[in-house]
Formats: C-alpha cells, structure tokens, sequence
C-alpha cells in the first residue's frame, strides 16, 4: 500500500510526516489488542518489543500528536487508544460508493469487517446490464451513468475504484468533479489524486510479488 | 503492505536492501506499461518522471541487480522488463493453498488476475461442514484437519492465510512444520515468520484507516 504523496499534513498545529501516518494503524491494531487483553498501561520498551520498532521512534511517533507517556508509568492504553481513534477519523462512519461490480468490488462488499469499523458501502456502480438493478452483499448495484447523481442526492464520503486500468483515470475525474475527497484504489495502476482528493493505492498484486521475491531469492 | 523484515537479501552475490524489493514491483507494472504502448527504451530520467521518484534512485535500484542503461540510450525497457521478471520470480508458476474460505479466502479463489499472473489456488482449507467437500471459484474445499496430508501429497509452493487472528499463529506453525515457504497472510495481525519462512503480511484496514486519516486531516 503505497502512494506518491511525500507532503507532510497538518494536525493540531503540528505537521505529521507520511511516515508516521502510515504507522498509525498498526499503533491502533496493537493497542487495540492490549485493550482486549486487559492490559491498562505499557512502556514504550514494551511496545517496542511487540511492534518491533525502537522504543524512540514510539516515543517519538506518540509524541508527534501529543501522547506522553508518564516517567515510570509508560502509556495509558485506553486513553493512547482513544486518541489514536481519533487522529485516524474512526470515531465517526463513512459512506463509500464502489466503482466495479467484478471481483475485487463484489469481495469488498461481501466482506464484513470494512462495516463494523464504520466503513458502509451505499451503492455499486457498474457498466454490465446484467449487473445494474441487483445487488451484491445487500449493496444495491446502480448503472455508471447514475453515478453523479447518486453523489449528488446522497452523502458520500469516499469512493473505492475496483475497475479495471484504463477506465480509472476517467472514472477519477468525475468523482472529483462531484466532489468526491477520498478513493481507495484498487485498480493495478498508481492513480495520481486530483487537487483536493486523497488517493489510497492497493496493490495485491505486487504484495504476491513480493511473496514470489522471497521464495526464490534463496536459490 | 507492510512486515518486519530489515535484514537484506542476498542475490547473485550483491545484497538487495528490503526497500529496494519492494520498489521491484513498481518497476515491473511501469515497464510492462511501456512495453503495451510499444515503447523500446526509457531514460532514467523519463522512468523517473512517470514514476516520480528520482532518477538517481532508478540508477541505483537499477544498478543493484545488474541492469545498466546505456550512455545516450537509456534503459533497454524489454530487457529490464525481463531481468525484472526474472529477478521477482515470475518465470514460473506457483501452487498455492488457501486457509480459510470466508469471504477474503472466497474472493482470493474467485479473483482470476492472479491465476493470469502464475498463483494457482489448489485448495481451500476450511473447518466449516457446510463448505468442506464444495468448491468456491473453481478450487476445491477440504477440511482443515486433511492439510498436512494434502500438503505432502501435493507440490505446495506458498499458503494464503485468510482466517481469523485467533487461529493464525496455530496455521503458521502447522504451514512451516509441512515445509511450506511462504505465507501470504491477510488476517488481521502481523505475523512473525518461523524459521525459513516468509511472510507477507497484508493489511486492507490499514489501508482504509490511512484514508480516513487523510479524509480528517483537513479539518
């Protein structure tokens, strides 16, 4: 997962580095496992030890957005936790539109996860008749010719692009011309964001190839 | 798409830095788009461009495993194309199992990009009665209790993980007892490899709360 931007963002006066941002939810993964196992306060050495990065960068990382940890107390994790969730948004829900109704968008609207962590899926966009008007993991499917006005009458957060290559670049432009300001791309291709929208690339394909990397690179 | 490793690699007698690995699948996808729009040689200056990372950096990453552009000429895109492929391990094909047919295990097998590209699911392992003995996308489902059997009946290069946190570590362990490889692992946690193993640990809800960080971050 892996993108061009190299700006820093803003936050609370204090500007947060792409590094750090992209650490961010594995701090909320790991905190959030801490909490399931009863466990109320760490030291950044403990952290650093089931992370498996250096207890500065975590006292560093945590520091960037406020949270100290206490001398000879370590971190609260419930409070720790809490304000990651913020930092990351997820204290709120968000609509998301899916463009492509193949394989990848019919699996991210079957898969349930993305819905109890607040991501719901309104709607399905797609070009094949034998698609439009069904649904697929009780999204309604809607025809790609309806997809401005659907933004228009709904309120959409972010769109996911599960299409192929040569029709996301087109796609892109109109979701941002309808204001549209985050999308989750999972088209085999870096998609750079228009001004003023925020680009997710994913790319399992190149996650596999790195797998097919390591099997071979003891030979 | 993220892991734990930092120790290098060693191929053809020079080591590969971790991040340089990485950045291999970028090349191949932009060198396999050059070769579809029929272009025959690329500067690094050019490549850098497309790809927005410095030139020297292509140069370097380049020169690692043994690819120079000419003076004057550039970069021979087939060529590189092919020592790319190579080097990633894409001259072959792989045999993979998966474990775990809910519905990330349920799109991996339905998602025909990966077969196109050599990773051919074998089977699927799951431990519910309802799925054992159907099959999801083509590929057969058997319980979880025949997998070392299958496994050593079968020439097995690499197992997909698409179950839930709770019984990954358990699979892994049962995975490198058989031999097995490499890991593809897609539930929620990282995973330290065994001995001798690889992992490739992907993380789709890091993903989704890097966007919504970047969708907050404004305001």
């Amino acid at each position: 997962m892996e993108d061009d931007r190299d700006t820093d963002k803003k936050t609370d006066g204090k500007r947060i580095s792409l590094s750090v941002v992209r650490r961010l939810p594995r701090y909320y993964r790991y905190l959030g496992e801490l909490l399931d196992s009863g466990i109320k306060r760490i030291s950044s050495k403990d952290l650093s030890e089931r992370m498996r990065v250096t207890a500065s960068q975590i006292r560093q990382d945590l520091n960037n957005f406020g949270c100290f940890g206490q001398q000879g107390y370590g971190y609260n994790v419930e409070l720790l936790y809490g304000a990651i969730k913020n930092l990351l948004g997820l204290d709120r829900s968000y609509s998301l539109i899916i463009v492509g109704g193949g394989s990848i968008g019919r699996s991210l609207a079957n898969y349930k996860n993305f819905a109890r962590r607040g991501f719901i899926f309104k709607a399905i966009f797609d070009v094949d008749p034998a698609l439009i008007g069904g649904v697929i993991g009780g999204v309604p499917v809607y025809s790609v010719d309806e997809m401005e006005g659907y933004i228009d009458a709904n309120h959409i957060d972010a769109a996911v692009l599960a299409l192929p290559k040569e029709s996301a670049p087109e796609i892109t432009e109109r979701l941002a011309e309808r204001g549209i300001k985050g999308i989750w791309n999972f088209s085999h291709m870096d998609l750079t964001a228009p001004e003023g929208v925020k680009m997710e690339n994913v790319h399992l394909t190149d996650s596999l190839m790195t797998l097919s990397y390591w099997l071979n690179s003891d030979k």
